[in-house]
């Protein structure tokens, strides 16, 4: 069997990239949703090992010193990050593991992990980012527009990555993804086996 | 309007590289086959700058001293070349071109044109290569014995490859091919223009 691979989803807020990792998860039963750690505490509903990872600060530590993140970060004075071990597992029993995060964290992710697939999620403009933000009816004035030069900010990083896509419709996003998926799965580098797999008999 | 880029189909002898080729253009607009250039006469119904272009050795001597084609070879005493030029206008009008060839060929393109895309296009086992050969019934037990030895012998160069497509079926493989050429489309490095296109106005 081939080894599978880590998929990074990522793009600015409003850009759409939970929307679609849902609809990816959805139809794809080869994919598979890379657990975050958090401290956290629950709420209701959640379950630990599939919505998160809920773990204390002082674990959190451990983990951090003892390079076990991808990446990790402090958000709203909680702390979350990418459990490695969960994510190379899975990509040794041959999983595709789809990583949602923002671009900070996938840049932390590519220095520790490059081999990993990127994928920038785009909003089709400016004006629709704004749109996409303004309708979520929780930010205020100041929110939005830090979130909006935070955008401009990030579009920096595109560079970084290794595919672009532009989130117009939630389902033309979704089949470039799966084309993104079915390309790499046939990369030459995924298939070190493959002079067995043909069953060459010399001589 | 973004580039186009080249796409090259290979292979070993029997692996069924025509008859995706002829799919894929069958279904894919966007696509253009790469014409060669030959010393050898027109067939009846052969139409020159469309199923090849038809030169003489004088002619064809020029363009390899001048570095005019991406590859070229003898096959049965004439001469076959790849001319450079129509490959390069028309991916500079944002076209993509379907180049089919042997391994060798692909390898000689690979040395001058690396921003290819390369496609190794391999038959499901060597018994169907096998199989696939002798059904031509055009070929003498040396010509398929031969031809088995290339085969093996080109194998070992699939890691010169960025692809590698099983034809196990043509509309399976064809689909694989259109899934890598949608995910080379959108490659961040295919967009260098993207901070335009999404109209960004700043401040």
């Amino acid at each position: 069997m081939s080894k599978g691979f880590l998929v990074v989803i990522s793009g600015p807020s409003g850009c759409g990239k939970g929307t679609i990792c849902k609809e990816l998860l959805k139809q794809n039963d080869n994919l598979i949703f890379s657990v975050s750690a958090t401290t956290r505490k629950p709420r209701i509903g959640e379950v630990d090992g599939k919505n998160y990872f809920f773990i204390d600060d002082k674990k959190f530590d451990d983990m951090v010193k003892n390079g076990e993140f991808l990446e990790h970060a402090y958000v709203h004075s909680n702390r979350y990050g990418t459990p490695k071990k969960f994510v190379l597992d899975n990509i040794e029993r041959g999983k595709i593991v789809l990583l949602e995060i923002d671009v900070q964290g996938a840049l932390q992710v590519k220095r520790v992990y490059p081999e990993g697939v990127f994928i920038f999620l785009l909003p089709p403009s400016m004006e629709e980012l704004k749109n996409r933000i303004v309708k979520r009816g929780t930010e205020t004035k100041e929110d939005i527009d830090l979130r909006l030069k935070n955008a401009l900010e990030e579009l920096k990083f595109v560079d970084e990555y290794d595919y672009l896509v532009i989130n117009d419709k939630v389902d033309n996003a979704v089949k470039k993804i799966e084309a993104i998926i079915s390309a790499e799965q046939l990369k030459v580098k995924r298939h070190k086996d493959i002079l067995k797999k043909i069953n060459i008999q010399e001589g």
